[in-house]
């Protein structure tokens, strides 16, 4: 594996179990026997480290939509399928999750990626839903203003049930992903014809 | 006012404004010309007030709460009414939605109180939604578990719209109170009969 891998990889572990405030670059670079200085030459900042995570994540994300995009989202089972996996890259990148206001009030960069894909994300999803509408899964009757908020419903619940767990249940890993997977599905029940 | 709603009114609006890592007692002390001793004598420690003011916002969730009861929730109406009401209260206490896991993890006792508190909401909300099921605004034929996830929806999309909006839209005030409303309103509209 490259050094940057190595650096990413160590700071999302470290970042995951001791939150990114309490984990400098020394940490990271200790971590895998590297000197800071081997560190800063592939990072000057921490605040890269996390924008290279979170260019990663995103990355991740588009291939799980590209995947069921080729696979057609056509039925509830495919729809569970893309909430799980993407519920699994939330956990795997929690650092982020759990702390996602103050990383986009600190990195503005962070922020304006995130708005950009929340854009593409929304006609992304409004396609699906009229796919759905149009093959008989979903109901026929519900306004277009509805179907609007739905999506803004789930990316907070997508982005934020892990800060509910935290504050909660304090569910860990497949017990966590599985259970709040469980709480996004619901929300499709009542939108099935 | 007695010093003490003054110091935590000051503090409330310090906190919303630059954020609850930003501003020590002293800021707050120096914002109503009182020494510092004098805010220690009513508050020990930083977490003091925030407790204080976690306590307060709970309060005033159990005024909406109860005066509710009293009306009892049985159409769309008064559970948007409901929603707008405690819309407003998330936006008056903002600073604790923002930062509502790392508060929690600093301070326990208000991780404590908060999973209480959702306990208690749990058996409210079924009984809402029951009631609504029984006098015909919702529909009969949603299954239990599909309603008790719909009860977590609820925490994670009123705890959390407020980071979303930081994101994404940043409306203030109203305008970010308005628009919420109506994404949470819609959550119930498949329910309806």
């Amino acid at each position: 594996m490259q050094t940057k891998d190595k650096i990413l990889e160590a700071a999302l572990a470290l970042y995951n179990s001791n939150g990114v405030n309490n984990i400098t670059t020394r940490h990271i670079a200790a971590s895998i026997n590297i000197s800071a200085g081997n560190l800063h030459y592939h990072f000057k900042h921490t605040d890269d480290i996390i924008q290279a995570l979170y260019d990663r994540l995103s990355g991740e994300f588009d291939g799980i939509i590209s995947r069921i995009q080729q696979a057609n989202i056509e039925n509830l089972e495919s729809l569970s399928a893309f909430a799980y996996e993407s519920f699994e890259l939330v956990y795997k990148y929690r650092f982020i999750f759990l702390g996602f206001v103050d990383i986009g009030a600190r990195i503005p960069s962070i922020k304006a990626a995130y708005q950009q894909l929340m854009r593409k994300r929304k006609r992304e999803f409004k396609g699906v839903f009229r796919l759905l509408v149009s093959n008989g899964t979903f109901r026929d009757d519900i306004p277009d203003t509805v179907w609007t908020a739905l999506v803004t419903q789930i990316f907070i619940v997508a982005d934020f049930w892990l800060s509910n767990n935290e504050l909660t249940l304090q569910l860990e890993g497949k017990k966590a992903i599985n259970h709040y997977t469980k709480v996004f599905e619901a929300m499709f029940f009542p939108y099935m014809r």
